[in-house]
């Protein structure tokens, strides 16, 4: 079967010609993959003939308006009818394209998916999933920066979103669910997060453990760790920033000494298999949760091989059956609770 | 000149034993060092026998009375005259030591040092904070957990704080100071956040620059980051999390094969240097800024040498001229705006 994949071409810092060239790698690994381009075809189009491959399994879509970063999510809702990623969301709510992605502003794109694909029954406010790396296996944390604000219900709506795709995409029969807070005893944390747990603890289903910390989205402990918008943001952020920091520190440090440099050069292999584990590129692409339809979110500065790898979290998730599947559960879950 | 300093004994997950041997590393290194240990006797004094310089530069002060870790601050506060945290807490007070260093639980902790040290004239609620290792020179950070919700001016004073503190313990005489926030551009994040960046962008000798995210906590191009206690708790514990994540993933990689160990072995001093500078105890250690009297907070968690540098941290806050200096300067700056 074909899996047709609609992409945004003008989000993103680095629009279009970094997600062309992500879109391009996808389909030279994906032979399987058509894309649909929308965006402004003056600058794509040229772009477009280095990139033989996704030449010949794209359609092209053209539009002349534009999300800027800036813009605040009513102004891309209301005054631009026309945008590429409004277009491109919208080709999977007419069923031409089994899922969306884009680089570009993160609350636009969410505002735009929630009108234009709909949220599932019982979902108030969709969320950003994505999994991290661990000690022991992936863990799927959300919400990572669609709603600043988090009300008990988004909180309790989010685990068990987050329960649903951990089983389909983590293969976890019981994953365990948890909140993020600033310690794990049951006082911590303010109003909102304390009612949270209250309501989570009597939901029978859900394998709820409680509190973790920020150490555990990496410790792997916990399979699903929920928080607010804010919180995930930020700490998806730092994590980001600390893989750097230590990256760079490793390397500055073994380029001081020629012992440095000699054990470096024979350990090759395992440096650069260490630089593969923690390329924040190839961690790239979480999933808005919550929605009638796939629509994906890659990162903002994404170069190729960073926007290539969120077309795969796309193709994990567009599968028919398996998004069906996640949305079905989801609904009946919610309904239950 | 002497320099007293008071450690609760029985704060922190291996208490008393790793708090003392701590306490026994900070004496032998440093010369000038005299304690005054409080907590059960009937415990401390035999595990004394065995570190025998410390011994000799200390004065022991026996209680009964324990904060657990689990302990609402109000019980700790209300009911427990005597606890081994706030006799300590209360030698500084009473000008008996320059500081006072606890492992102990962090809520207590603090409700304690406000009500017996009393805050600066200005400041609503104190803060934690401490300097995180970036690719530039240590950045500071606060609030990393005394205040899980915060209004605009706490977030407000804290950015004073954490400016003075800057100048004073990095020696920046113009330090950059930011919001930790969900992005960079100045329509993003929740009310309390824009407003505060609203009332530091009008506050002329303040370096405010805005907006940070989460890896501005670790790449140094900012020198003060400001936040509330809940997001600040999460990121501190996000970087833990990560560092580890990273030492282990690349240990076990190294390990895999003959060329990993055999590059391990030689560049085996780079190794040392990185797992030094990732070391999370030899950053081990927060001041609680906004008191008129120096209370360091150390984790949980800290071992001999995690404890000891902690004291480090205190060392480095007590001198008397220092610490008055940075509270006469907060007082002056926040009655100024």
């Amino acid at each position: 079967m074909t899996l047709r994949l609609s992409v945004d071409m003008m989000g993103g810092d680095r629009a279009p010609e970094s997600v062309l060239a992500g879109a391009a790698l996808a389909c030279e690994k994906h032979p399987k993959l058509h894309m649909h381009l929308f965006g402004d075809m003056s600058v794509v189009e040229p772009l477009l003939r280095t990139h033989l491959t996704l030449a010949q399994r794209t359609t092209l879509h053209h539009t002349d308006e534009v999300v800027t970063n800036n813009m605040p999510p009513l102004t891309a809702l209301r005054t631009l009818k026309r945008s590429s990623m409004r277009l491109a969301i919208e080709a999977v709510a007419d069923g031409l394209c089994h899922a969306v992605v884009s680089a570009g502003n993160t609350g636009a794109y969410m505002a735009l998916s929630k009108i234009i694909l709909k949220t599932l029954d019982g979902v108030d406010r969709p969320a950003i999933a994505t999994t991290l790396p661990t000690l022991k296996g992936p863990c799927l944390a959300l919400d990572l920066g669609a709603n600043i604000d988090c009300s008990v219900e988004n909180l309790v709506q989010f685990s068990v979103m987050g329960e649903v795709l951990a089983q389909r995409i983590l293969g976890k029969p019981k994953p365990t669910v948890a909140l993020l807070n600033v310690g794990s005893e049951e006082l911590k944390g303010h109003a909102v997060i304390q009612q949270a747990a209250q309501k989570l603890r009597a939901i029978k289903f859900l394998n709820f453990i409680g509190f973790a910390e920020g150490d555990d989205l990496t410790c792997g402990n916990v399979d699903v760790i929920v928080t607010d918008g804010f919180t995930g943001n930020v700490a998806l952020k730092t994590i980001e920033g600390c893989a750097r920091l230590i990256m760079k520190t490793a390397h500055q440090n073994f380029m001081k000494s020629w012992r440095g440099k000699l054990g470096y050069l024979i350990a090759r292999p395992a440096f650069k298999a260490i630089q593969h584990a923690m390329d924040p590129r190839l961690h790239n692409g979480a999933a808005f949760l919550g929605l009638r339809g796939n629509a994906i979110k890659s990162h903002g500065g994404a170069d190729a091989v960073a926007f290539a790898n969120a077309i795969d979290v796309a193709l994990r998730m567009m599968s028919e059956k398996q998004s069906r599947l996640i949305g079905d559960e989801i609904e009946m879950k919610l309904k239950e609770i």
